[in-house]
């Protein structure tokens, strides 16, 4: 495949990513898809920048050599410390979950108050409030680090009291200073939308960045004239660089049912 | 340095292993210590025993380059699923943190009724279990992985209500067997001792394998005439794969007051 009919290529820190990849395939049916995630590096959202970025371009060498046509940074983390380098450095389309969150985060707000739950890594970088304030400095960011929230949907507690009170502890100082939009900064977030909105109530927004970032590829794809044109069934590549059982746990809960989670093991490390 | 004035080489997955370090460093004062943690790959806990042997292998080539004349496998997870090839391939004396433990269990219960908590992969290796039952096979062993309790140390709820939850959550199933002992099979887990024996009570032993490392170690040192004989104050070094502020804070909530925590980066991948 080359061209239009190549694949996209997605990539996370491990499988939560497959959120963003779910709407990549529900809002652009026809692509072909490889997803990789890096499972036996996992979690990215407590690690320097400089290790993210070392991971990411190991993995976009890899994504290079499946021949894919545009790359997708699924992760939050990855997005916010290593997206700028990437960009100029590979020579396809680019993007990550960052921008498209932020953009619609400033589209929905009302009282210019947005919150922010995200890794420790993406938090720290201040990415989010920078590209919110440079679309309107008049919002204000209110951040917070959420780092039991990922282990929390891993373990598959996703309706569970105790997790709604670890959510009451981190949204507590967030809600106080009258937020009206929350960004969900990490790709485990929306399996959790449940939980939140029962603690925040109707009226704050949750933003879904991989929602955004599908909507917004689809518009790139557009103007680059990058659409696959051919009606083929298209084609899931799953790649990962470590496989476990635990994986495929939370891969199905993510996917839909009809999807097939068959992984192949990559040697991240040689790329 | 060589011979019995070499130090001692200390790795883990990541700084919860520091437990390790300190239970040595208290039992084996004249030591000198070189420490390695992961901590770009942390956790090892839910990855394959590929990745964690794959991983263990080149931290024992960084540590061997640093001259060590033994080497302490601080954690379980490595110990359960790594140890066995290391001690047929090294060419040191190695020590893992689970034989250590398995034995101190089996002299400390009295019903014969022994439970485990530990990460994912260390449960599922059933190490624990084949050397308790090897010792006496009267010994009946409980397991329970326990994934949420490591990033709840990490964030520093080791006092909070929300973690006594947790802990009730995990252990009420081993409580109903009616176990009068109990393995803290992952190096952060004596940080929750408090909240463990607030729930558990005093009727149950807790055992704790960094202790019984350090003892081991003193042994097998005094036994393979290795302990350094010099006067000298002793060395500590402290190195790991990423450092991030979040490191740092863990350490110094490990490590004696006195210590100075300098942790030197390394590149493990190119070991």
């Amino acid at each position: 495949m080359t061209g239009k009919e190549a694949p996209i290529g997605i990539f996370d820190s491990g499988i939560g990513g497959l959120t963003v990849f779910r709407e990549v395939y529900r809002n652009l049916p026809n692509e072909n898809i490889v997803y990789f995630g890096d499972t036996a590096r996992v979690p990215y959202g407590s690690k320097s920048p400089e290790t993210v970025l070392r991971y990411s371009r190991q993995i976009v060498h890899f994504l290079k050599t499946c021949g894919v046509k545009a790359i997708v940074v699924a992760c939050n983390t990855a997005s916010a410390l290593a997206l700028d380098v990437l960009e100029q450095e590979v020579d396809l389309p680019v993007l990550g979950v960052v921008k498209p969150g932020a953009a619609v985060a400033c589209e929905m707000t009302k009282n210019r108050k947005i919150g922010l739950i995200a890794t420790e890594s993406t938090v720290k970088s201040g990415l989010y409030e920078r590209l919110i304030r440079g679309i309107d400095p008049a919002d204000t960011v209110y951040s917070k680090a959420c780092p039991l929230l990922v282990p929390l949907v891993e373990e598959g507690w996703t309706e569970d009291p105790i997790t709604l009170e670890v959510i009451k502890r981190y949204l507590g100082g967030l809600l106080e200073k009258d937020i009206d939009t929350l960004i969900l900064g990490c790709t485990h977030y929306p399996l959790l939308r449940g939980l939140i909105r029962k603690y925040l109530g109707d009226s704050v927004s949750l933003v879904n960045p991989a929602y955004e970032t599908a909507r917004t590829l689809e518009r790139m794809l557009d103007e680059l004239d990058l659409k696959n044109p051919s009606a083929a069934e298209p084609v899931y590549r799953f790649y990962a660089s470590d496989s476990t059982d635990g994986i495929r746990r939370i891969a199905e809960r993510i996917l839909p049912d009809c999807m097939d989670f068959s992984v192949q093991a990559v040697s991240i490390e040689e790329y």
